[in-house]
């Protein structure tokens, strides 16, 4: 399986996704800025990656202090803070692995700047692993959908290149391979950033895994041939009432699983869902500039000059579409998804 | 209206339409040679298109030929068709152009060379015209499904480009602004080769119709948002129980049209309807390169090298899913097209 981001031998290797899949890079991160440069030109994407990138970027930046106590090692931090918070205001998986690593720092006050070092250091390679194991959590209760001799459907990207590895769609793939299981994947091309095209196929065929690539338009028509037998997706957003945010598209495969008696599948770590919010409808959804869908790689135009453009970056499939969301504490129908709310809540009588 | 074809001054107009949108070229076909390139690179595509270029191409070639008389003059063609017709061999519109073409021969047996030449220019004309003429009354039947502040979504290439003029989906349309409604079109993208983005939009910003272009994954969510009020395509191929064979994702928006209770129309000239096929199922599916997948515009490589593709043309829309089927002489219901095959069948009683 590809390593989106790596801790390796004092540096950070990021491989560099903007250039896949022509081209396959990876940047030997020496410093924080380097990190720092890759988050913001989008060599690393995904929220569980930036996440676990920041937490690496801040404990290579950490290296490099000299400091002779913790004041000064806590002072020597807050550039490093500072640039990586900037790279992206919006992604949230920044700010909560600055504010991770913050609490971690006043449990340890006192501790010598040499010791901090090494705690940085375990700490990013924890939040990495923690996220390894919550995609292979949710890639063992995904996987008992997936029967052998399956042909499953994804969108977009939301495999190993989004996460620590293992990605969240495809870790019930993963599992049900490592269970002896064939399966053939089918990959959306998706549109207008072509991350499955670009991503989601090249890393399937990276890890031996049979995929297909197709063009959005194609889904349809597959369904109606009986070739694809469950649909399993990402989700950048999923609310209290179990309606899913996801790439743009998304809504179309889970119409069309619907009209083809198809199961339709979400995989969404419990730190993507938002119970503050209540129903899909509230979720705000950007839309993006034109030149994303009139340029390919923002250079090859194949629109008019000053077309009008309708670039909805996500969309919202109501829960009524989704046979099941996975996380990594069990696969529970959209409807069951509030009472994951309460703590004392027995997960065993809820689970599918 | 741009003009995918004309005949002026002696010479045969031709839109390079493999450049478009990015260059606007005219080629001056001077010789039939150039017509049959037109063809044979795709300057010109359609089905109706491709016929009125043919006949087009044969008048333009007679012109030079140096005959005494009618004998002469026939042999002097015979190069001239076969050229023709070696450009696209699957394109059914050459070869009816061309038994047109000698049928007219041969009631004009006898008649001098000078005069054939004539009559080879009126007759190219004529179906130009004639193909007008349907496009029209497509539209004037369409048309009264569109109401004043309707957004019709349209999928691939049925317009003006494709024909003589006015196109077929598209005709209900222009209609419509002619009859004072205003309206909005939303064209899709229509990967994998993009007609809807390069062709479709930039039409109709030259006829001056207000067109918003997205991609193919984005109509679902615009249903959903209640901002499509009708769907109209065109086909490749109609059968006898109402089953349309048209461009891939087709289907897809079908399907999305009935999850949204959105009408869904199919423009089809009668030309288009194959009564010889019983339904959809048996219409042979063309499944083409996965260069034009991975590929845009041939050169810009947007997946991985060796991927594996599935990249079916055409898709069959099932007539369940079709709420009429537009032709020249009315609008029906897809269940009453297979009494079109009767002679003696009362219009009027079936039209919607």
């Amino acid at each position: 399986m590809v390593k989106a981001i790596e801790w390796k031998d004092g540096k950070v290797i990021m491989l560099d996704q903007s250039k896949l899949p022509v081209e396959v890079v990876f940047i030997d991160c020496t410093n924080y800025k380097i990190v720092a440069e890759g988050i913001k030109k989008l060599w690393i994407r995904g929220a569980p990656a930036i996440g676990i990138a920041t937490a690496m970027g801040i404990a290579l930046g950490a290296q490099d202090i000299a400091a002779k106590n913790y004041k000064e090692f806590i002072k020597g931090l807050e550039p490093i803070f500072n640039t990586l918070l900037e790279t992206r205001p919006t992604a949230v998986n920044i700010k909560w692995a600055v504010e991770r690593i913050k609490k971690l720092l006043k449990e340890k006050k006192g501790e010598s700047a040499d010791r901090l070092k090494e705690l940085l250091i375990e700490e990013a390679k924890k939040i990495h692993e923690e996220d390894i194991e919550v995609n292979k959590a949710i890639g063992r209760w995904g996987a008992q959908f997936i029967k052998d001799g399956d042909t499953i459907l994804t969108h977009c990207n939301a495999g190993s290149l989004a996460t620590g590895g293992y990605g969240t769609a495809t870790a019930p793939m993963l599992v049900a391979i490592e269970q002896g299981k064939r399966i053939q994947v089918i990959a959306d091309e998706t549109r207008p950033v072509l991350q499955g095209a670009r991503l989601t196929a090249w890393e399937l065929m990276q890890a031996g895994v049979p995929v297909t690539l197709i063009t959005d338009n194609s889904a349809g028509a597959l369904m109606k041939k009986g070739e694809i037998n469950l649909a399993i997706v990402g989700t950048d957003r999923t609310v209290r009432n179990g309606d899913v945010a996801n790439k743009i598209g998304t809504y179309s495969v889970a119409v069309l699983c619907k009209e083809h008696k198809i199961p339709f599948y979400v995989a969404a770590p419990l730190s993507s869902i938002d119970f503050s919010i209540t129903t899909g409808d509230k979720i705000p959804i950007e839309e993006r500039d034109s030149h994303e869908v009139t340029h390919i790689f923002g250079t090859c135009r194949i629109a008019p000059a000053d077309v009008k453009v309708r670039n909805m970056a996500f969309d919202v499939t109501p829960a009524k579409y989704i046979t099941a969301i996975i996380t990594e504490k069990g696969a529970f129908r959209p409807k069951d998804l509030k009472k994951l709310m309460k703590k004392e809540i027995n997960l065993d009588g809820l689970r599918l």
